[in-house]
């Protein structure tokens, strides 16, 4: 039986006592099964996305949207939505942020449609 | 002659005084040949990205740095991170902001390979 | 009436006969509209997915799943999935394989968004 | 100076010994500014992908060769079918690998543009 | 409240009139807590969309479907897939449009995985 | 030695003939590695792209050109604009395409972040 595997029981308590509250939601519930992948993928996301770094909490969130978005994953649009919400994302920083992410996939569909060379003083090196 | 439409001299004037330099980037003249276009698009970046809103100026960049690299657009991702980078971003910022686009795509491809259901919890409306 | 063009119930008995099967699923349903598209898909997936090749048909199933998965196709990642596990797939190779396609996506977006130029070694030709 | 993190030095170290190889490739040089990213991805890269496994090491580079086309990220397709050529890859099993990566592009527009239902015989859980 | 905004219903009897139908669709309705990305995207709609132009409406609503079908996004394939189908978008049509789109996503995988350089013929400028 | 597969000369008078041109661009010359795919690919080229069907032969090239800039195919989107040209795309049809496509863009990435249910009226069956 796969919840016998102590890793499982070990992130969860992980995952419940870092944020404070009982609920695991079905992300980690999925990733069960893979005991090694469950383990590897909560310590980076603790690290990466909990953990305190150059960028605040709330900024972390929106540009995981903005890929989470772009990819077209519905799950991760709808759970880090709620989690940038709880951190106190307001409506009018929300349509901000909409304008933001539409204004790129619009302008990105430009940019590759015209296959326009990069300018000299922006590139790398 | 493309350059006869007075509408491509009052952008490129209204994005050298908006920035306040003579520079005028590849984008912007590729869509020369499309002055309406050029017009409109010119509007909603000013609008979007330039005019003070609820995120700060490298915010935006990093948003919009997110979706460009997740559609895989070249040009637009040496541009903006140019841009992120005149507007302070510092090599810390910017590795974080990479760990968090690199975690975003990992964990996009594990809930969209499982199908992992949405939970209530987390649910719109 | 649609199903009365021949080549729908020549396709579907083909189908049938090739998985020594009843079912036929959806997929296969949603293009008895395009009797032309239907027959030169059957044809394709027969002579790719099918017939014996240089790969083993787990294998196969497994990089099929990997570019619907970075596709964001559902209906391709959950009927490719199931055929992967009748095929034989563990929950051992599924973890690994998860591992493998969330780690492809990661180093995707860090190579994209840091524009790394490729080594004259990796060139073709 | 970003070289002087010891960290850098023993990675690249690291790379040098696993590979029994003195070539570090662009994508490590690439990370060299983020030390601690390079850590985990390297850490990350040695478990996923060079630690004997349920899959051969010549499926797992096409695995994330599939990946990578999908996502479109040239560094990536480059590298690793430098890899896969390494390990073995054959102009037949090339092909193959292409044909496959072809039809699951061809099927997933397919199946999102006419938005196929899942058949319930599929359906996890 | 959010519906006090007269943006909001301004732009609704607005859609109302241009379609000549008292038919709203949910993606108008979810852009009403944004009043001013609202007001941005339906005049862009109007214009790029609805207004008359070069291309007929019913070539517009396939260009549209087929960028649709590629970002995995399906409110707006079903949506427009309706529309067409309003604008006369016969079965054969449809049929011919689905080979196409198909088609176009294994020739992208193709070209992308193999990197073929462009030939000088093709090339801009 | 792989050209003396005589399928390869096969498919390559065909194109010349088909095309009434000598020219045989860098794609075909990049599948003559893989003689299945080749045959396979241009036949199917030839009935979707080049015979005649229910869509005029530039309409076709705008959606293949849709498709290949949200899967940021750039040998695609130049071939393909190229293609587009000699069939007589222009400058003004040019400019509403890229409005269609980049507007497309954004809306999908709005429909996307939203994850906007569908009307029961646009639903299929």
């Amino acid at each position: 039986m796969v919840s016998a595997d102590p890793r499982i029981k070990s992130v969860f308590d992980d995952i419940r006592s870092t944020r404070n509250s009982d609920f695991v939601n079905n992300f980690w519930r999925a990733l069960a099964n893979q005991p090694a992948l469950l383990e590897r993928t909560w310590s980076s996301v603790k690290e990466v996305m909990i953990a305190p770094g150059k960028h605040d909490p709330l900024t972390k969130e929106l540009i995981y949207i903005a890929v989470s978005t772009a990819n077209a994953c519905s799950y991760c649009v709808q759970s880090h939505t709620a989690a940038a919400r709880a951190k106190g994302l307001s409506d009018q920083q929300h349509a901000e942020f909409l304008a933001i992410i539409g204004m790129a996939a619009e302008t990105n569909a430009l940019a590759t449609a015209l296959q326009i060379p990069i300018d000299p003083e922006f590139e790398v090196g």
